[in-house]
């Protein structure tokens, strides 16, 4: 039986409109995906990284997924496809995922923001997304 | 005579209400501080971190702040002090800017993001900010 | 009343001999010294850091607290004293400590090491610890 | 003829069952992989990597792999294949080697924790290793 | 019509014969790569990195390339083909590229040397260069 | 009794003229301030550091200075203090050691700079050295 945390994990996943993209029990793909390593994983993940953080009040969905991104950018982490994903969902427009990714530039420079870059544009390439540009 | 990108950046600096922050002249302290050695950074900041990037449309100044934040304390750079002070200028709420930190946990782990909650301490307490809690 | 998480993480820390080193109902200090910002976030570092990660089976307490200086260091991170003294707790000697920094050396380079050992010395130094060396 | 320093090292990677892993002369893959723009670098890496560090005391062959792995997955570093299998030569069980990787998630959070996860999973799938879970 | 500024960027591409590198309008690939998402963004590559930084007096343009491929290594960003093929054309030999690339070994660590020399390697073996070496 | 590997990089501290800034028998004050952790670490640095990296071929030591600076710079590590008085020593210019961290705004971005700046700056007014501006 699921605990407290978890159900509240998993709550925030459906707020996030986040289950239908990973397994129908809602587990996180990527804690799934090492359940033969360490089950437990997954449950970190659906409980703090999702219940604790994600469930968190203070700044916005939208606002969560772009320090989320930079986060990931900066550190030069560019697997962002998930997140740029996530993005869309919550209602991120191309402009502002692609606006956030620029505006790190002048604090970790172009190499990191070009990478973060190149996975933007295979999502929106994948989904069809366009960019408004003058 | 300043070139017509140090005077679009100067404007954003106005936009930001951040030339009060700075000299008269609206130098950015961070530029201005190195005059002996290299007077052109002041133009480089000016010119290309706030004239390029922050006066790039895609996202509003708030979300540029939170992406700014979020890049440095991530890549272990607690020095945001400036860009918490630039927050509150541009609207963020305290809750905002202390819920922008923690949703970094997952990503940076604890010790970046405390190093960083160090900064914001103490802006708020200088300021007298509450940030309102359950 | 705290939780049942909270109690779990609780016990991990009382196993860890740290609750003397935090204040007497066993707050984390670095959760409580952020109680006005985050009250929240004592919560976090005792459910997840200490129930959760500490409190995981694998590998035991000394080859945990000779993982949390590694990662640090090695991430330029030179905060370690907390985690110099809960080694020395937990029945690491002052050897396994210095020699695990040193480890590093090929990993990460001179300064990151150097920086880790400087924190090494306070704690060493502040409780009358020596190194037997050749 | 090989220098005493380049013998030690080459004990020590006897000692650490290493040199069949390598080609017969005993010379790292690694460091043999670029003879041809600097054959010195092989020396430094038997020399130093393993001579000075390697072959230092101070702590156990187990406890320098563990050191090794959790210093480079907290960098982002994620190649650590090579550094799992030593862990498996020396002694590490299954359960270290997954629950040192996981002890990082509070330090350096998820992403650079499940990079280092897909590094053991791949080892541990191709050698037949299982890990014991509750 | 292009800008003074991005003349002037183009004048320095030039300079470092690396307009042919990109196509004959002299746009960066690496900033045309991304017109769909930021056509800005070029312009940022070539006034800002090429036109201020490149252009700017100080250091040569055998020390930029080096200084470059330093910069990268040492964060654990291999990809400096592209640098080690303009080093080659501003008259940097194999052995200064190569020497550089090792020299950041007691500063960061094995590790990212040896991915910063896969890249020279690349370079090297698909240029038919050797590297004299004793 | 020294060993020849130690003999060697003595050789290199005279010719980069270091020994007078480390004490008389010419031991790093870095490796010496160890000395009651890890007495062995002063002859890793000397050896190691000086007689194989410092004392290798390939780069010149005005170029195995830029390298040194750019690393750490790059890398966040903004202690460059001692590397900018070696090179000054060995012949940098001023303008070349602050065009050389300047150069790495595209790279790492502005904080890093701006944090090895504060050093040069710390260097160049303990010295009374001034930079020729335009």
């Amino acid at each position: 039986m699921a605990s407290e945390r978890y159900e509240k994990g998993m709550d925030v996943l459906k707020e996030f409109n986040l289950v239908d993209q990973h397994h129908p029990e809602g587990h996180m793909d990527i804690g799934a995906g090492f359940k033969d390593l360490a089950p437990d994983l997954e449950d970190f993940v659906v409980e703090f990284a999702f219940g604790d953080i994600y469930g968190r009040e203070g700044i916005d969905p939208k606002q969560k997924v772009l320090v989320t991104m930079a986060s990931l950018v900066a550190q030069g982490i560019p697997q962002i496809e998930m997140h740029v994903k996530t993005g869309i969902k919550v209602g991120l427009t191309p402009e502002e995922i692609v606006g956030a990714i620029i505006h790190i530039l002048p604090y970790a420079g172009f190499p990191k923001v070009l990478n973060g870059l190149k996975a933007v544009q295979k999502v929106f390439n994948e989904q069809g997304i366009t960019v408004k540009t003058k």
